[in-house]
């Protein structure tokens, strides 16, 4: 795409999104080159400044700018119960149902043995102290329902059996609006299951 | 996602690329703050060097860093034949066939009614005041085979017109490597009539 090294050099940074070839990312450099030079460097203020300024909560991992999120910092939220989750994506999703009080541990990942992500790469060992603090009562295990997600929650549950905490999953079910008929089967059996 | 400002600044940024939604630039900013912080720096460097950096061609209108890019610098080219390209990516492609030696003129766009761009918004008058220039003998016309690219080519071979120029335009066909069955309609019935 012309002659010009500096056009060359964005399109190869481009592509370290995840999700952005080659094809896109020349689509990406042309759009803010031809049409939006201003989003181009507010894009650039905003990476260099998160870059910076970013960091992880020394209590529950989540990206914060302070030491302590603004969750773990709220005095009214309930201590007792303790939220994993994988990503700040699921805990906003979380969040946004008003339906949980308790505090959080964003593992910042999952367990995947393929892509050379264990226990400790996720703060397991940090997780695990967290929970035998005598605050914490009940552990909501949040992790996806995917393979990987489903490996994390068993390596956690596995780590705080006899710990003297009570351990729950998120419900599996019918989700809300949908018909039997286009519903999976396994997810009909687990709703069939924890009928109540 | 999380409660920094800063994330929230990035995701919001991140959705002026092309294409890119909520869901993507959500997950564009995890990755870049939990796996690729240097990626995020490269990225945000290459995008203010390339807004400070890059300007269009004096005489082709294409990406460049200097007055003239390096092909209207070329002086082996030839001057007389002048291909007409909506943008540098178009340009590119035709470069890598090896088969063309004379010059550009690269619109940076195409006539849009819809989006509001006309023939003042892709500097038709420059390449009618270059293609009168005397030395320009044919005018090549590789807009794309969309709706917007023939009215671009038809809006071109009209104000060239009667101005002592051949205008040509790149061949309609069955594409290298295809089987007729799956080709649509109207490129077979171009083929049939550009028969040779």
């Amino acid at each position: 795409m012309a002659d010009t090294n500096s056009v060359e050099a964005l399109i190869h940074a481009l592509r370290r999104l995840p999700g952005v070839g080659v094809k896109s990312a020349s689509r990406m450099a042309f759009h803010l080159l031809q049409h939006d030079r201003a989003g181009a460097s507010s894009l650039s203020r905003a990476l260099q400044h998160a870059v910076e300024s970013v960091r992880h909560c020394e209590r529950c991992h989540t990206f914060t700018e302070a030491e302590l999120c603004s969750t773990c910092q709220d005095e009214r939220r309930d201590a007792s119960k303790l939220c994993v989750v994988e990503t700040p994506a699921d805990q906003s999703a979380l969040e946004r149902t008003l339906a949980y009080k308790g505090l959080y541990f964003v593992l910042m990942g999952k367990i995947s043995p393929l892509d050379g992500i264990g226990p400790k790469d996720i703060g397991l060992k940090k997780l695990f102290d967290r929970v035998t603090d005598g605050v914490v009562s009940e552990v909501i295990l949040a992790t996806n329902f995917t393979a990987e997600g489903e490996a994390t929650a068993h390596v956690i549950a596995q780590g705080l059996k006899d710990r003297g905490v009570k351990i729950t999953r998120l419900a599996r079910g019918v989700p809300i609006g949908s018909e039997l008929e286009y519903v999976d089967l396994g997810t009909i059996a687990h709703a069939l299951l924890d009928r109540r």
